[in-house]
């Protein structure tokens, strides 16, 4: 047997929600576990990158032995229900790009999870393959929108079990996302976050959180703009990625875009802006980049509302 | 002329919404001012309290001199047009239980400023209102719901100005407070709190806010549920008001009741209910408060959707 799972990109944290809010992106990774292979074979990881710039850096990042988050996940998977992956093709076809802080490894864990558990009969279900995800990655604000799609508020909660909910992105609002040319590792990004923080500041990223969640419930752009806001992990990393500031500073004063926030840990940020904004966003994130001498990648995206989909099975 | 302003009280935090988050109540006080007095009279501010039993304590806390946070409100609003108040007669009608965690301050504060702004022929506008009332009071979690009603998100931005967004509270939800008979003065239960938090705390909170706001969009039950629990103040507060966490552990198994957060600084505690349990969830809070052997009153109130009004003008 063989199954093919195709999982989107995530942007996680947006604005003040650090590790509890992430956003599904049209931009996909796809997992394929083959089953049918000749005994003895064990498993074996291939991993085929669209775009070849990437190549390199997906194999420096998606480890093709044991030691995978991928090769982990399927273990988890045939542990769960008493059985060990013995002979398996695993390919990994990835456009998602690495150290960007999209979701590539959420996307990968997932598509492996969910390859897996079709194979096996569907042992396990959302809620486990979610728990499962999330003890791999730690958090679950990117597995969860990489499972489920759209934009989705999660939480581990005491028991282990995620608890999210999936929240309606308004139509009336773009998503520019701009992708440097620039690695980020998230371990590098996270070293740099503080143990203690002030208690203003965590008032402060409370009260904004509540405001963007009620900005996108009632699609308030007012409410939007003073919500994508933080003082938890963007003050601590922007010197890793210095257009984020830049940007930001850039669209401060125009009402049509209402914010740019890392995407997860960096290096990527993204901007969002009302459609009728979309390419003055694009242009102003343009000329800092431009001026900051990075290359960068920047396209306007929609929400990808749909989750991790077996594709061929 | 003489006018008289109803201003209902507030309950700030709502568990995770630690100075940002407020909620009226029907429980008033009235501000009336008389500029009908003799020349050379001065300024004078009575103080009635519709409960005898709390008569000393408002004695106590609303100072009836120039240095009452009555007399500054209205010296703020005359200032901001170049006046000076002259001669006048504040009379306060209290029913709002002092030193509860209740809002009886910003009642006050409120129904001075709107009575003063009322007389001088409405100079100053709501915006105005909200910036002066948190001004005096702090923070702007109280002062908000006095003067617009409802639930309320609020913050004083970077220029002084309050955002703020009422927000429909779902009439599904009752409200039951528990105003023991045991003063908690807001500078005691501020003066607990720690001046950094750990950064997990913070993204706790967070988390639970954005869960809040939700839940009161959509009558989430087991979201609100998930939601009503707070890591910034109540656990620095739980040993001036024992009975806060009794009561959620004793409900802490019951879907029907949502959860107990602290009323502001304290003492007085909020639980939230689905309508159908009320009854049990008065008695669970009457057994607790009973045996603690703490006295204390407890009503099932609707939330005030109406903010301060002039009554007679």
């Amino acid at each position: 047997m063989k199954v093919s799972v195709k999982v989107p990109a995530t942007s996680a944290n947006l604005g003040p929600g650090f590790d509890c809010l992430g956003l599904a992106l049209p931009i996909y990774n796809t997992v394929t576990i083959d089953e049918t292979v000749l005994p003895g074979t064990g498993v074996e990881i291939n991993i085929l990158a669209q775009d070849e710039s990437y190549d390199d850096l997906i194999i420096d990042h998606i480890p093709r032995d044991e030691n995978s988050i991928v090769y982990k996940a399927v273990e988890l998977l045939y542990n769960s229900i008493g059985q060990t992956p013995s002979e398996l093709k695993i390919n990994i076809q990835t456009t998602i790009p690495v150290t960007r802080g999209l979701g590539s490894s959420a996307a990968v864990i997932v598509g492996a999870l969910m390859a897996a558990n079709h194979l096996l009969g569907e042992p396990a279900d959302e809620s486990a393959i979610l728990s499962i995800a999330t003890e791999i990655e730690g958090h679950p604000d990117n597995v969860t929108p990489a499972v489920v799609g759209g934009l989705v508020l999660s939480s581990m909660e005491d028991d282990g079990s995620i608890l999210y909910r999936k929240i309606h992105w308004p139509d009336e609002w773009a998503i520019i996302v701009c992708i440097p040319d620039v690695e980020l590792a998230t371990e590098i990004s996270r070293s740099v976050l503080p143990e203690t923080v002030p208690l203003q500041d965590a008032v402060y990223n409370t009260k904004r959180m509540g405001m963007l969640i009620q900005a996108v419930n009632t699609v308030d752009d007012e409410l939007m703009k003073a919500a994508l806001s933080d003082k938890l992990h963007q003050p601590y990393r922007s010197k890793l990625v210095p257009w984020m500031d830049e940007i930001s500073e850039s669209i401060k004063h125009d009402d049509d875009i209402l914010g740019c926030v890392l995407s997860g840990a960096g290096s990527a940020v993204l901007v969002v802006a009302k459609q009728s904004a979309v390419d003055k966003a694009k242009s102003k994130i343009s000329e800092v980049m431009n001026n900051l001498n990075v290359k960068a990648d920047i396209k306007s995206l929609k929400v990808e509302n749909n989750g991790a989909t077996i594709i061929n099975a």
